[in-house]
């Protein structure tokens, strides 16, 4: 039996992830994800509105057209986690396919907003939930299972396709934390169990791969310990008080929520990708907020809840969006005076989030963090850990797995060939058994586990 | 007699420089610029028509509003060249002061015009030349004297304020360039005569302090060179080709119309502000253009000769405004699509200016350049040589100099710490003789030259 | 009454600490460091054997030759941790003044060390132990007061020295940890009360000032995370496994013993200075190590307990000196197969110390990283965090002490200008009441706290 | 007929180059390079002395032992240009092959010296000249071309192998130069031609790929421009003056002798390189110095002159080898003290080289400059320009050259990398048409050219 990868997006730059995986003549399809920088490039781009081509034209969703020369019946359309730059295109692409979407509850519950709010597509594909640990046969020959793990959403998984020739595993995103509140640990036995049965290739992500220096990703449980140490004073002063950072980072959330019920404050979660998320995720029992916390995303009722905060700031703690300095998220406007609440002398602001490298970001937020100091705010800037594996993570996954194939993914090229300097380290070879793909070209294996 | 230098502005920056030096009880004022980077925090900063109380609290002017507590009469205010940074605010402050405006022909010329353009306040002080190498007295005590000086826009100098108490140098800003086309060598031997008849005070410009790399500043001539060596081979090409670079650098300007007429294309300059520095350059014959070439501020003009350009690009060479990105200036425009001239595969663009450091600046550079790139044209970025002192080249000077204590300037606090280690290799101390001045601060010498 | 500061040494580079403090005619010293990395300029600097004065030449201890014109009484030389660039001069500074030195008990102890292996002079003067939390009088005006802190390196303390013209705070080397084992918590209560007292200086370390990134220092808490994820799977494997970290880091010295307990490996602590530091913080009780642990400084020991873990590698846990790759140290000679260890393929080095910024250091490591590597060794580096104070805890200790004046520190002038920036947020002027120093400089107090 | 590209060594990492290309039976071998990084990981490593197989174990030269399972017969061994990374290893492998060494003359001569040298192997292949612009027929098949060109060393020529299947370019290295005095400009005219008769495969230098900034490498007419300016007054001075570069650059030492004979000094050019390259250079004509300059390599010799320039510094210019701090060479040992020649205050020094990145490099050249500076000399770094091509460079010669492959060499995988990148731009292909190669890996071409 054949079996081929197709890399279809993500595999020249962060962001548009798709690759489909060709068993024989059936085919699973793992993610459909936008590119949110190439948004900057082109200023009148409305996503909601336009056509799928015209989407891929300007770079911003994955170029399936390819798919249509893969003589193939697809048999699923599989998403690990719901982070946009996997799941955001789904509501342009998935219609094409006469196949069910596959994904944890949470992110099921994610795609379904999506889809919801399309304009141009209507996507009928059906939903089918399969919960970490689980397994499903997706056709005689195929079996799709969803390893526990963990990255920064909640109900993340690692996807193992059970096929004749072997095992593919797909591993885009990922990290190893031992310490979340939320998610269990990383199920390190079920991938060394996996291991022993034979992968035959490894589709993993590379974000991370350039780190040299944070070689294990730090856990949340860090993040936790520097947002306490941060926050303890300041929610004590009777000055207004603002934390950021990113809505779908549930654990995280769940960690500023915990740290604030200690005091007296009332917490609001204000802007619409807030609501998303985590109203989302509170709704289903994932995220535990406190009696007095409240999610907003109407900007009517963002509005009022920061008029509100502006009349009492000492009695309020925002958590808001806008960590990158987005000119239309909340944090932004705020500093630009275009909401009820202005920043005063004294005012804490928390942004638990790097800039995401771009120099569009580098830009925003520095405008952003300029203006808030100008007013006289104290920030706290880059109090964060990264929800991506690092270098040692990944040989130790590369142990666990002893897969038979590597081919890198969801990076450019200089993240994904320093992952491949760090597979040569671990006896591969670039060429031989590391495949560097770049979108739209196709890995074939032949001989299936060596 | 006491002598006292006042740093107004441009002492925690680079821009809006200004500098007062009091002798006895007269007063010699150097400079009156803006910072055009804080614009870009403010969003509705629109110059023309602000009061300078407003634009002096955004940071954009100096604050000059300590002279008022300056018992002294002011003599002259001097310019030693025509950049922004340096004359863009004296539409703003110059009224408040009744003493004549003294520079060079050129840099007068650009005075009445800012004062021209200016809607708020109405300017009639004086206007007074003043020609490299020739002196003025502006008082029984005090005489101004212009040391022939090279820097990257024309007739600039490096005044020197004879007191009885010694010279006061001004030397903001300045690079040593033996071989520029249009502006005779730095008159070395007066400077080192001002060392020898004795210098009080060096006022001193501190922009490149910082690189440790290129010690002596490339000359102009290496400019040309590197233009030379990229432009030979697309102006042959049949294809489309614009150069960007400062529009008030008439040295470079000169050197990419000189490599042009070698070839038949015709030259426009294009953009407001190429008409202004070299509509003006070539009025006074500064500036040489060959018969061919034609500059043209007008928006309506510009858009037709874009027109005519779009019909037959490969007899044109345009050179246009907008080397950073700024999203209103023209060669972005065109990146953009917003004028009649497209971008086709195979246009050449030419980026005769590095990225001036700063978030807003590198954010709008690299969209331009990724407009530009997705549309097919080849780059050649940052052909360029700095207009500014390099280290050595300021060890030189103080060499020349000897002065008995030196005051950085025009630069934010690590770029004048580092200048101040400079001069500490050469024997000078911080705190010494050596004075870090923030803005509105002042330092004074009671004992003349020591 | 005059209060003087004088800066001796420290003021322009991270190394050789002292400064004096003369209050009326009475004189305090802080500190009397080393600057190690002069050393590696001169090639053949024995110390142990050389002069004061040729070592004040070369750079490597401060310059307290000035201190014959200070016209005071010596009353005390303080020592606030015992870090070699604050107490490595001692042997050749302290017998002449007439003094005694006073410092906590395990700084004592680590004086009294160095003390003994001097041999060019004797040292004599008397040996004071000031616990911290404790006050002792020296002098009818003066009184010394520990305040307790935190820094990487028990008994660590923040010194306020109580004037009639108000208190004088020395606060070099310090971070806020609220979460060490061995050292409780900083004394935030007693620093606000000496800010109510009224505080005339503080003299304030800056080595972090321009880490713009990681705003408050992490807490050693977050490193032993890290290493617990680090540690947890070598130590379990079949291989041999090598820590090296700081020898006079007994908090991470703890956490690391602490990990490895939790298996059967037998730790060896091996090297010089780990027996210097830690030998003497177990034998005080201020490290507490498994029974089957051992710590071994003498060469001969060393080698054979190396052949011991040689044979039986699975069975021991080495830390080891020589996280630099310093040539003499114990891991580099280990990775030069200069001892009875061999790396072999497999085994974990973990590196729980940064690179301290320096070309040599940084070659040295690199070269004993590829030695290892190139042996088989996975390496685990830069697995750390600082013990320095951080941007927004150097605002939070001047909001709690609110000095009238501020000296920055313990830095080049990059660091002591960054530093001096963020005082400039709080309120602070450089010039007026923040002084930049160089070495040799005084600043002299007048009029009491303002 | 079957044409293989045999990657020997120099596709991970700068240095020991060497490729094999195979046509039909029949192999023509480019390059025997060194790697002398390699050097500095392993103290004890005396080249002249060691075997092949030691040294290929330690990464020092090319591991050619793949070889042996090449069917094919070599008729000859290419080399290209003279730099040790190129022909350093021809003393360890070349007698291993039946087949003459071809080069351009002072390849040849330098190659001779270097047999001559070896202490192993004794090295009796034929030497064969061939000039630039000249051909020489290698078999019935196989034609090799010697293609004009530019780069940091005399007589470096591209290679163009003609095969039946089309033409093999070996271009590494090379930069595009059009103001050298010694070598005339590439033969841009010929290169095209190649392009149109059909390119099969391209082999090409990737050294400054990465370099984003100077995309156009500047001519060493710019180098020349830079120290003259650097030079003018030092030389007048009655000081020493020293000028260190590559002895290899014969173009560079050129420039600076013909600097230099403007003044009065005697030129000393001094090491025992210097005598190699420059002396070799003289002798044949390539190099023409003023009467009144000597070579000398021999210590004693060197010693003597240095003597002699200590007595009379201001009479002489010592050009010597040592610009990477390296500590065996010339000006480091000036620096430390170690030759009769002490560097005095105010005696100048000039670096015309880049510090070759590598944390030895910099820590070497670090201690050199601290203490060349603390003895007082003043010293003027980096006046250099690359002599390798720049991505526009290597965009040109693309497009001059169609070939149907491109093989990027000389450098590590991010270089390489970052040159699949712009060819990419071009239209090329990773995984199509471009190849990215690892040590020992071979792509084969079947068709000929597409």
């Amino acid at each position: 039996m054949t079996v081929e990868i197709i890399a279809v997006g993500g595999y020249e730059e962060v962001g548009k992830n798709m690759t489909a995986v060709k068993v024989g003549d059936e085919v699973v399809i793992f993610d459909m994800g936008i590119h949110l920088d190439r948004l900057s490039i082109h200023e009148d781009t409305d996503i909601d509105r336009m056509h799928s081509l015209d989407l891929i034209e300007r770079g911003v969703i994955p170029d399936d057209t390819l798919m249509k020369d893969v003589d193939g019946k697809v048999k699923g359309i599989v998403f690990t986690h719901g982070h946009l730059d996997h799941i955001g295109a789904v509501a342009k692409l998935a219609h094409r396919y006469d196949a069910p979407l596959i994904a944890t509850p949470y992110t099921i519950a994610l795609i379904e907003r999506t889809i919801k709010g399309e304009r141009k597509f209507s996507v009928s594909n059906p939903l089918t939930t399969l919960n970490p640990g689980a397994k499903i046969n997706l056709s005689k020959n195929i079996t799709l299972e969803f390893v526990q793990s963990t990255h920064s959403i909640p109900q993340s998984v690692i996807a193992a396709l059970h096929t004749p020739d072997g095992i593919i595993v797909y591993a885009n995103d990922f990290k190893f934390d031992n310490h979340q509140k939320i998610s269990p640990p990383p199920d390190y036995n079920r991938l060394k169990e996996l291991g022993r049965k034979g992968v035959l290739s490894l589709i993993v992500e590379t974000t991370r791969a350039l780190d040299y220096h944070e070689v294990k990703t730090y856990s949340e449980k860090v993040a936790k310990i520097i947002l306490e140490d941060i926050m303890r004073e300041p929610l004590k002063e009777k000055k207004g008080m603002i934390v950021t950072t990113f809505s779908s980072h549930v654990e995280r959330i769940q960690a500023i929520a915990d740290i604030a019920k200690t005091s007296d404050r009332e917490i609001l979660f204000l802007g619409r990708s807030m609501e998303r998320f985590c109203g989302l995720a509170e709704s289903m029992g994932i995220l535990e907020l406190p009696p007095n916390a409240s999610i907003l995303g109407n900007p009517k009722s963002v509005n009022k809840a920061l008029a509100r905060a502006e009349e009492k700031r000492e009695d309020y703690l925002l958590v808001a969006t806008g960590h990158q300095g987005e000119p239309d998220a909340l944090l932004p406007r705020i500093a630009n005076g275009k909401t009820p609440f202005q920043i005063r002398s004294g005012d804490n602001v928390v942004i638990s989030a790097p800039v995401i490298p771009n120099p569009t970001n580098a830009a925003n937020r520095h405008i952003m963090e300029r203006r808030l100091a100008s007013d006289g705010a104290r920030i706290y800037s880059n109090a964060h850990v990264s929800g991506h594996a690092g270098r040692e993570d990944h040989r130790d996954f590369l142990r666990m797995l002893k897969p038979s194939h590597i081919i890198p993914a969801h990076g450019d090229l200089t993240m994904i060939t320093a992952y491949a300097e760090l597979a040569e380290e671990e006896g591969y070879r670039i060429g031989n058994n590391i495949h560097i793909l770049r979108n739209g070209q196709a890995q074939v294996f032949n001989g299936g586990i060596s």
